[in-house]
């Protein structure tokens, strides 16, 4: 397959086109460093140096024999990658490109706008170059779990059939997310649905929960090859910010009273379930929705099985339950159902006491590198600063 | 009250501001004329002229001895923006600054994103605007019933009670619209109901269906008070195109089977609309939606009465059923509940054949400007030209 994948720079999209070049695939990689840039700017930076993306792809040619195409450009402007889909034609679209930290999209107007004109500018500019370039292509498209919030009944896969006064409609399940980030997927999840009903594109959308994990079978080579690996509060997610703070030895920072439960998954299982996804496209006129994780925790469980698993390492864990600084339900139902990959041939990796321990260990030789400052909530869901008031 | 109305030279927004003027409110309007230069553009132009905005303020103050005070600007632009709220910190926002028209939303690319950016761009705009230096102000938002769409179950009033499987939750009507300019108000909605939840703002949500009328109690006075009246594809609604058509001798453009069922109000139904909900301010935190229509008509209903009543003036109507340029069902069900605004205050005028005779008695003084070549549907709903490939 000619894959195009947009964001490749990123904790997913690095190890996503490793993945598909080392099957043989054609890949094509375009990011425009955002990430790396607001890293920098938030004093959020990784926890060990990733080299740039040509010079990953090179490393990677090196070891694995394989070519990965790397074009530096911004999604967001439309002539460039409009110009990018029509030269290269692609099967298949990987759309990782928007900024993806909550607490940054709540800093503050700037980061507001950046965020919304980021996200959903990406994703329009991703529907027109197909329709323009190449409209057989098969979007496959990253959203989240976080779409559908913590409602009071269960999250059915993307849509639900709402029976209301005798009579039925399929619609869209409903959406209300709990940041500003979360807020960009769920417009992106409108905006695809339109045109995906106008003009027949093929939309294939991930709603993914937290993610963790260091290594793939392609980062084993090369240490390099590895993904930017972030534990701060702004781009950390909580599992890989937990197992940082345990070895740094810093209480797990839980959010208030830690009952907030998500879906997670493996690092390689997001690997398996972007090639099924893209394995098996969808018709025109298709808008595909699975929900992608593979197990369901709540922040103090997943602080417990740190904990446990920090101990057979000899580390001594603290929890802290800190002021949640965000606004979200501390306590809720959630039964989130996932069955769309398992039935495509998702074949999950727990998250084993084993898994804990190897991610431990792999941490630890960053040991010295670690900022305990950045492991501390910077970022309050309150009502921004008013700044030049 | 304090009232500033953006987007307030449009069909509506001009003559809401001459209500609040008329009684006794304090006017601030804010448009940049971009409905002016599209219609331009597009070779849709009005019925008739109307003068500039601060003529049109000039001459309401000749004839109604009050003020309105007229900014020239572009709400898409922050500053621009933020100033004005700054420096006039409105008790009520009417925010009207959307590009309104569908089909020129389905015109291709430039105009797909023309109308994105300036739609969402403004909402994000007010909604720091008013964060920032207003947070208390009444934001009154104008949606559309097209928001919906035409789902199988009856439409409630922006909410909706889901029971699934043994448990229910509240949520926001799922919407999904038929155009890529009802598409962005289905993006305001969310956008706005997150930044409601996230830090308190007040809101109401009008979901109006098309509105159609030329005359307001403000513009007995001097006929050059009248508000840009469109009879075009463009810009035009289906009640104010259909009456220039009879007048024209030109048949009724039916689109399909005409079977299509929308809400429709009085332009002075939706002065009271917009008075009403700024008189009951909601609460901080929340999002009020009111839907916003008088009485149901399929197309093909709306075509018999406007025929029956150019039968009373002597003109004899045909009506054509053309090819759909739009995607949407032609026979559907459609049961809108619309008792928000009657529960306010609302005394409806409704359509009777007597509104629609002084109708066309008002367009018939126009008659030697009608075009003909503006009222024939110019874009489609297919996919658009590729452009440069």
């Amino acid at each position: 397959m000619r894959i195009l994948i947009l964001g490749g720079d990123g904790y997913l999209g690095w190890p996503t086109a490793m993945h598909f070049s080392a099957r043989g695939h054609e890949v094509v990689v375009v990011d425009n460093y955002l990430r790396r840039n607001i890293a920098r700017e938030t004093s959020s930076e990784a926890l060990f140096e990733t080299p740039n993306l040509p010079d990953r792809a090179s490393i990677f040619a090196t070891v694995h024999g394989k070519h990965i195409e790397v074009i530096i450009g911004d999604c967001a402007d439309y002539r460039t990658l409009e110009s990018i889909v029509r030269s290269h034609r692609p099967e298949v679209l990987v759309h990782y490109a928007e900024q993806p930290s909550a607490p940054y999209s709540m800093m503050g107007f700037n980061e507001a706008q950046r965020t919304l004109q980021n996200n959903l500018g990406v994703t329009f500019n991703v529907v027109w170059a197909l329709l323009q370039h190449a409209p057989q292509c098969h979007l496959v498209k990253l959203g989240t779990m976080g779409e559908y919030g913590t409602p009071n009944i269960d999250i059915e896969e993307g849509w639900i059939d709402v029976h209301h006064q005798g009579r039925s409609q399929r619609f869209l399940y409903p959406r209300q997310a709990g940041s500003l980030y979360h807020t960009t997927k769920v417009l992106d999840t409108d905006l695809l649905w339109f045109y995906v009903r106008a003009y027949g594109l093929r939309v294939t959308d991930l709603m993914q929960g937290p993610v963790y994990g260091l290594d793939t079978a392609e980062t084993v080579g090369d240490q390099r090859l590895m993904p930017n690996f972030h534990y701060d509060d702004i781009f950390g997610t909580v599992v890989n910010r937990f197992l940082v703070q345990a070895v740094a030895g810093i209480p797990l920072t839980v959010y208030g009273r830690g009952g907030q439960t998500r879906g997670y998954l493996n690092l390689n299982d997001t690997l398996q379930c972007v090639e099924l996804a893209a394995k098996s496209p969808v018709g025109a006129g298709e808008l595909r929705v699975l929900n992608q994780f593979t197990e369901l925790f709540s922040v103090n469980q997943l602080s417990e099985r740190v904990k446990a698993a920090a101990a057979r390492c000899g580390i001594d864990v603290r929890v802290e339950h800190l002021d949640n600084p965000r606004k979200e339900l501390e306590e809720h139902y959630y039964n989130a159902k996932h069955h769309g990959l398992l039935q495509l041939g998702l074949e999950p990796h727990f998250m084993t006491e084993q898994v804990l321990v190897e991610m431990l260990e792999r941490v630890a030789r960053h040991k010295s590198a670690i900022d305990p400052r950045k492991v501390q909530p910077r970022v309050s869901w309150n009502v921004p600063n008013r700044g030049g008031q």
